[in-house]
């Protein structure tokens, strides 16, 4: 059975879950507390160097992880990716935009309201949220008349860029002026076999 | 033929610029200065809402923007993107983790240096040095008796940490302590077709 080591508030571990439970293969979770450095521990660190959640451990013990690869490689020959040269490379592009423009935003400053450093590292807050705006601001011109953010359909880059902006408001992001994202926001929580964030 | 908006010293429009050449696909180059604000023009913003370089502007001028998602549309069917489903996944985790724990801080503090911008961020560099020496820390682990970073042979993993890791010092990483990520430089260096990042 594949395994996942996550950690639940994580948006980036939720995007592997959330396509798990579309695609309905069976997992175990391995919880591990980021706070309390268990992603540090020799014994994780020989499954992933880098420190992080989510990773996959694949039934022969071959681990992968950033949260958007295993997404890719769990996606591929499913309807979750399309199979067109272009269609793929646009639903990397937006992968990459989450990764690089959305996410150290605007999942850094939820999980610092969360953690409770806000305060210490307010220095950093303004133009975390400066860009994170940019962020929105891109996609809600995307999704002004498209339904989702490639090839016409829902793909694992909707679930890569819903992860942390359904909970966009914990990090004190107000979702009120972007219509066109909160109504994508609807079209993906409807998809079939969708859960939310809460659930392992 | 196909259009590269790009600026010369980004090692992100680096990546592109080499494998176009290693492919052997002619290609015009647009030289847009960053510095100047020439990606922040509507006629830019009309072919990249993200405003950034490198933008890849197809024949029949739809464009495609992140550099590594442009990387893996140059690649798909040549021998420099593996074909089987885990490998490809590999590749894809290494290109992510050069976007978000290698590039924001390595090609960063390169770009603040030769920006002028060091003396007025310097209340971020330390967290930036300590993390880019983290990113490299990660590359010299899994190089040890490895000769590329996927699939046993060299891929778009490769050149999208090349573009930066081999500029490193220009952001004042030393890479005397990181033999391996050394050899593994030079092993890239020698591929066929390889050409500087000074070529446009």
């Amino acid at each position: 059975m594949l395994r996942l080591y996550d950690y639940l508030e994580s948006g980036n571990g939720y995007k592997v879950r959330l396509l798990l439970h579309q695609l309905g293969i069976p997992f175990e979770r391995i919880e591990l507390d980021i706070l309390k450095g268990e992603t540090r521990t020799p014994a994780f660190l020989a499954r992933n160097p880098n420190g992080r959640i989510p990773t996959l451990e694949l039934e022969d013990g071959t681990c992968l992880a950033e949260s958007n690869a295993i997404l890719w490689y769990l996606a591929e020959g499913t309807r979750y990716l399309p199979e067109e040269r272009l269609p793929r490379s646009q639903v990397l592009q937006w992968m990459f935009f989450e990764q690089y423009s959305h996410e150290p935003n605007i999942a850094t400053l939820r999980f610092w309201t969360h953690a409770g450093f806000l305060a210490e590292r307010s220095a950093l807050v303004p133009d975390k949220r400066k860009w994170g705006r940019a962020a929105l601001d891109v996609m809600e011109g995307h999704l002004r008349g498209r339904p989702f953010f490639a090839a016409e359909r829902y793909s694992i880059a909707d679930i890569a860029l819903y992860a942390y902006t359904h909970v966009a408001d914990e990090g004190g992001f107000d979702l009120a002026p972007y219509p066109a994202i909160r109504a994508w926001l609807a079209r993906v929580a409807s998809q079939s076999g969708h859960v939310p964030i809460t659930r392992g």
